[in-house]
């Protein structure tokens, strides 16, 4: 490999020019390596920061951190196909949408994480099944996606690990929120997972990342740009996440919604996101999108899904009895609710602070590894555009004695607001990029 | 003191927005002390390289980092100046303004650096005559200053610790040339060295570090900002560093230039620099600018600078008949033309170019603490402008047994150029900033 001079590097991309696959693998794989030392790498985010970086380049390091670890061999498994949502609240899609796309005869064989701060994480979800388990050895793991098409683990500690060094030194340093190091940090990890298609749900609003609907637009042009140029079928949904999905936020409650929606009977919200993202992964594969939606329904309606859902719980350990008698899970026994002070409509349900409160209660984590209790959570009685009356119930508060009680509920009165008259209903598919 | 959080601060800058002086505190006493990260700061720094800093967040920056140190205390020695360069080629400008100064009833009592790369040092070219010692006790150095109005000594590693470090840094993450980095990195230790007024030769060209008028002008203003909010009398002179300063480059010959020009005999442009400095420290002294000319060029004709020159040397060990007898200075024996060849005028004599001939020769060196060849140099027999017949010889080089010759040689051939017609002559003095 050609050796560079670290600073002509950094000076490079402060003076604005683009970086060659070479000296990318310089800068990235040399800190990965512990060879460049994180005071240059971090002089450099913030040069890229400011500066930005082109397509290509942006495609080659996120190739090279897709390389910088395992890559996943989902071998010969037919029509694989990934799903990345970036972080929302009351976000079960996963749950959902997965087994769906089993059902629809492609393989589900994906890397979920766990939630951190006001965002919930699939693995959390699943835990509320007694038994269920994140741990499959890769033999396991394939013959399972294989069989069933849907098998689910945590992420591997090798999957990426230059981008897990680069992201812990962009924590430190204000360098997070750049676009092109989000979309290659997010595809590095798509990449290295195998599927040959994927399907983004890039979240846009007060509880998402990605604040107004032109980033959003841009990070997934970004994230497809990426994955076409790296050889996948990468397709993304822009989706509202300025309120919070569905009715239910927290771990069991969320599971118990989307086993609702596998039953056909879940908000309308949340069926359609998954009907529409179920769409996409098959339009990416090919298939005609008229007809691809009338599958994708039916999934939800023939109980396909549900199937699909109750064998994959079986194979990794749970207790397939809680998919059949939802009143088996364990939902925290207190109870607050929040009502309207005026009849009028539900003007605004401010999703992080729903995200908040849930974290306040005990259902989430502030620092990686913490222990979580899977009961507690948010419903939303009414969602934004209801009308409501003077007295009832807007919001509802699932505690397990008290804890976090005060500071929930006054988290969920400040992101509330009602109105005399409805709200311009906004909808939930902004747009798509593909 | 209050607590910031590191990342909040970067954010803040990278955004483009404007520290208060407890933040840069936070951000630049807690690096001095080993509490902030480099990784952090070399973020920040890349943020400011970017963004800018306003003036009084330079000024606040500046005083903190002479503060961070030993501050010089000149106490009550009367009318206390100082001179800083920002570093040229054959500029042996101090060895003359100081005794000048001193003459004129003003106290010069200074810290001077060494040479690094192609640029020379006070202290390298003192160092010429035997026994003279940079290392005053302060005591000795104090009352030196009274007596004889002139004391020099090497610069404390403790005067301004935060920007030696801060520096350092730079160094490796492409943050050097950054205006308003560069201003404070020098006003701090302007500050810290505790003189009442302070001259500024801020050279611009293509042995400088500054390459444009504009880029000078900028700097110029900056540090007479800085001063000036911190309560100094500060005045900084352009000028152009396009061709070294005078005929001589190199330890030993700038000296015995600096004593012919102490002498009444200097090359023209070194004498009419000399005096402007003294002219401007006298004037932010408050006297009339065409008397303080006219007392100036006196010191250089009555000898009372060099009388003041011989007494310094004296002072500080040297061997004082090397200033009545230049022929005892150690002075290369080997000698080596570059010649013209062809009749007309010298156009260009490149000051980078002659600066890395000089230490190509052994006469400078690469990094600190290397020893150095005082008697090695290059001459310029002819300056640009001055007519040449083929085959005469324009440029000397003063060689020690052949070492670098080849080098410098090569360097020098590519820094000339002739030309048929006179080069436009471009004045040495190219505008003042107070």
């Amino acid at each position: 490999m050609a050796s560079f001079n670290i600073p002509d590097l950094i000076r490079k991309k402060r003076d604005g020019q683009t970086h060659t696959r070479e000296e990318l693998e310089a800068l990235v794989l040399g800190y990965t390596r512990g060879e460049v030392p994180d005071y240059q790498i971090s002089a450099w985010l913030m040069a890229v920061y400011l500066k930005g970086m082109a397509e290509q380049e942006t495609a080659d390091l996120t190739l090279m951190m897709a390389q910088s670890g395992d890559l996943m061999n989902l071998g010969d498994l037919p029509r694989t196909v990934d799903k990345h949502s970036t972080g929302g609240v009351g976000d079960k899609t996963s749950l959902i949408l997965a087994p769906m796309l089993s059902a629809l005869g492609l393989t589900v064989a994906k890397m979920s994480g766990r939630g951190l701060a006001h965002t919930g994480g699939t693995i959390d979800k699943l835990e509320s099944i007694p038994g269920w388990s994140s741990e499959l050895e890769e033999a396991q793991f394939l013959s399972q996606a294989r069989e069933i098409g849907l098998a689910l683990v945590g992420q591997s500690k090798d999957l990426a690990p230059a981008d897990g060094k680069l992201y812990a030194l962009r924590d430190v340093t204000a360098t997070v929120d750049c676009l092109p190091l989000i979309a290659s940090s997010i595809m590095s990890k798509k990449l290295a997972s195998g599927a040959h298609t994927v399907v983004l749900d890039v979240k846009v609003g007060a509880g998402a990342f990605m604040r107004t609907l032109e980033d959003g637009r841009g990070l997934a042009r970004a994230m497809v740009d990426i994955g076409t140029r790296a050889g996948r079928q990468v397709r993304a949904v822009l989706t509202d996440m300025d309120t919070p999905l569905g009715h239910m936020a927290g771990n069991s409650l969320e599971v118990l919604e989307a086993l609702d929606t596998l039953r056909g009977e879940g908000p309308q919200d949340l069926t359609e996101l998954c009907v529409a993202l179920a769409v996409e992964a098959l339009a990416a594969q090919g298939e005609d999108a008229a007809q691809a939606e009338k599958r994708a329904r039916t999934t939800l309606t023939d109980a396909s899904a549900l199937q699909r859902f109750r064998a994959f719980v079986e194979a990794q350990g749970g207790d397939a009895s809680y998919v059949d008698e939802p009143s088996k899970f364990d939902v925290a026994p207190g109870r607050a609710d929040i009502t309207a002070t005026t009849t009028g409509f539900v003007g605004r349900i401010d999703a992080l602070s729903v995200g908040r409160a849930v974290l306040a209660l005990g259902g989430g984590r502030e620092r990686k590894g913490e222990a979580i209790d899977h009961g507690v959570g948010v419903e939303l009685i009414r969602k934004p555009g209801e009308s409501v009356k003077a007295g009832e119930a807007v919001l509802r508060l699932y505690h397990r004695d008290g804890r976090g009680l005060e500071t929930a509920r006054q988290l969920l009165q400040d992101g509330l607001s009602l109105s005399e008259t409805p709200p311009q209903p906004e909808p939930l598919i902004l747009d798509r990029v593909n």
